[in-house]
């Protein structure tokens, strides 16, 4: 059968397959054209050669000339494969394919490929490859979607993700004087990769213009990897609430300062640092909480810290439950300061994150998608932030997830195999050809 | 009676009303004279404006301007006194006054004058003005004493104990080398206060050259003030010993990694610090011990540490006390092992002090002097480091404290009133006396 001119009937039959027809599950892969996983690791590699680190990952911050140099050799990959390339004024590179039905809004999925710095080759990465393969296999098999499709690659994800926020309207003018890692203020790193940091209005995109937001992604955790599992449905991007919390005692000699006269902040801070874990541990749930910085004043072996600063981060899919948490944290800290005679306070940071729960009708499509390819799949919360959480308030959005070996991320040991991008590459493709096909209407 | 001459009579005469012959208690002060707190208050204020800083203390450090100029001030103070004045090649300022009897070796005291950056007026002052004090009493009284008397300004007592370590043959080439806070190695700082560091072992003086050596310090610590106190008989500096204790779990995303899957560096040394808490005050005695400085990495609020680095010192009067109670930590690191998955070690610092107990004897002249004057004394460890701890194997040994208001040191709110002082020098002068005339024969 011809699939050189789609049509929606070809389309709808895509999805009957897709989605479980007759027949479909005893016989030869039929359906979509599936992804290629020897393409799929060529290209990642190749991608890692711009910023490539000699642990064999990638130190490609946003801005850098490694980032920039990855992105056009994403862009070329864009137009050969006949999208039409832009960059909005946020600096995200869109690579355009239009749908044969006028006025339909935009179908958009993508992910970023700049870095933390000596980061790994798949965070991103792979959502931005797989993106494009889709756009290769539905190119091979001559499908024209009803709807406009759009690859995005969204800037400096690493570092605020500050090009989904700006297509969210989020992006504030204080968030582009930050110095990136490259060097540069987030101004003018967008002007280097080619945006323009005064019309940040125009990148925005608002619900009518999009129509889903998909985005694949490694998991970035050992789940998957350690259960056996090839897919998750990613039930929302977790909130996050960052503090700064301070505890004050009492600087004093170490060695003439007897054991039962001392007002010892680090002593406080370490009976705190155990409750955040009692507390966090003590409910059921996914929800997490880490102190992960410390600072003693004045910092010297033979001086009793008189102060300790350090962080709270609290990361749960919903806010309500983090609220309670804090509450028992709090209470926590009233009972060391008792104990200790120190005094601890929280000053919240505003680097806070609310919980952005994915759409449900897309995340039953994901699954569905996985069931028919034969797919061992599961729901799960994303504890990292991603691009997907600045577009799920715009339009339905939806996150699969691939394991990642050992669940190592933010490294270069950073790993998931050409297979298991495949089939990521395999769920998204079906997912978007539903979205097509009508499954959100 | 006249005192302009001097004599074995006269010393020892004065020796029977110092330690309570007939009739002394009963009468109005008797004996050796008694200092003056007026005095001694307005040379520690004047001394006090070298390197004055806006908080009402001193940052002196040592080889600093201030430094040198308060040495300077130091110097000027002897030389009115009569002293023979000589910097030997360690920087230790030394002014010198003969006995009568040829021959006799010298009784040495004194402290320090150089300050922690941030210091105040009492720490180390007190020491090298009370011991000025003294000559000024004595020449008052025209009382020639048998030994030779030196007072002592020791060099760079905050940056190492370096004047005394080289008067007892111990500063090393390596110590030469260490940057002080003034910006200089000790090396150029010895020679930029009249040093001469190649000739180091000129300044060292052995056993029979000395007969004694008394300092007087103020306690830096709670014990004497809080009890209502006058003075501390030293029982000895205690030991120091330092370990830097290195902590290694698995640095992880703090967002994808569940809570029980994580190897946090940070939540063991939070059990670790309560651990060495624990210990310490789980055994009877004045034993401390400290976990002082902390550093977690890679140290943002959303990793997980995968490392933790911190410094444990332990400080007691007995060398064997320490031994035990670290191989008590020892037991509680391999238990943190197990529990969390972490892996601790332990690395001795160079920067370890043994024990130095005072001798006995000078104690008992240091108490008996006390109680002849009848002020409130009690035996005490010294918790802090002292040059007194570099001469106690080298010639018999005493310290005496004065009360420290609320237990502060090295900060500009150390306190000690003039008659703290006052009844410091008093006990410094008759135990001088006491060993002039031959209590340690």
């Amino acid at each position: 059968m011809a699939l050189t001119h789609g049509s929606l009937a070809v389309s709808a039959a895509l999805l009957l397959l897709a989605t479980g027809g007759p027949g479909a599950r005893a016989q030869a892969p039929v359906g979509p054209p599936r992804a290629d996983p020897r393409r799929l690791e060529a290209r990642v590699l190749a991608l890692g050669r711009f910023g490539a680190n000699p642990e064999g990952g990638v130190s490609r911050v946003a801005f850098s000339a490694a980032d920039i140099a990855g992105r056009d050799y994403v862009a070329s990959l864009m137009k050969a494969a006949g999208l039409r390339v832009r960059v909005d004024a946020a600096g995200n590179l869109l690579g355009r394919r239009e749908g044969r039905e006028p006025g339909l809004p935009t179908i958009l999925f993508g992910s970023h490929i700049d870095s933390v710095p000596g980061g790994g080759n798949y965070d991103g990465d792979v959502g931005v490859l797989g993106a494009l393969e889709c756009i290769e296999l539905l190119n091979a098999a001559s499908l024209v979607t009803r709807h406009p499709l759009e690859v995005v690659v969204f800037s400096d994800e690493e570092g605020g993700l500050v090009g989904s926020r700006a297509v969210a309207g989020g992006l504030t003018p204080d968030a582009l004087e930050i110095v990136s890692h490259s060097g540069l203020s987030v101004r003018d790193g967008i002007r280097a990769i080619g945006g323009d940091p005064d019309r940040l209005a125009s990148a925005r995109r608002v619900g009518p213009e999009l129509r889903a937001f998909l985005e694949l992604h490694i998991e970035q955790g050992g789940v998957l990897d350690e259960k056996g599992f090839d897919i998750g449905v990613v039930e929302g991007i977790v909130g996050i609430n960052w503090w700064d919390v301070s505890i004050e005692g009492v600087a004093n000699h170490a060695g003439t300062t007897p054991m039962d006269r001392r007002q010892d902040a680090l002593l406080a801070a370490a009976q705190f640092v155990l409750g955040v874990n009692r507390v966090v541990t003590s409910v059921p749930g996914r929800q997490v909480g880490t102190v992960g910085r410390i600072t003693a004043t004045p910092g010297a072996p033979n001086v009793i810290p008189g102060r300790v600063d350090l962080s709270l981060e609290l990361r749960d899919l919903s806010a309500e439950k983090i609220r309670s948490l804090f509450a028992s944290i709090e209470a926590e800290a009233r009972a060391i300061e008792a104990r200790t005679g120190t005094r601890l306070s929280f000053r919240p940071i505003d680097a806070t994150a609310v919980p952005a729960p994915t759409d449900e009708r897309v995340r039953r499509l994901i699954a569905a998608a996985a069931a028919e390819l034969g797919l061992k799949h599961m729901s799960m919360p994303s504890g990292a932030g991603h691009d997907a959480q600045d577009l799920a308030p715009l339009t339905p959005t939806g996150m699969i997830f691939v394991p990642s070996a050992g669940g190592i991320s933010h490294s270069p040991k950073e790993y998931t195999t050409p297979e298991q991008m495949a089939r990521g590459v395999d769920v998204l493709l079906r997912s978007i050809l539903a979205i097509d096909a009508g499954a959100l209407d």
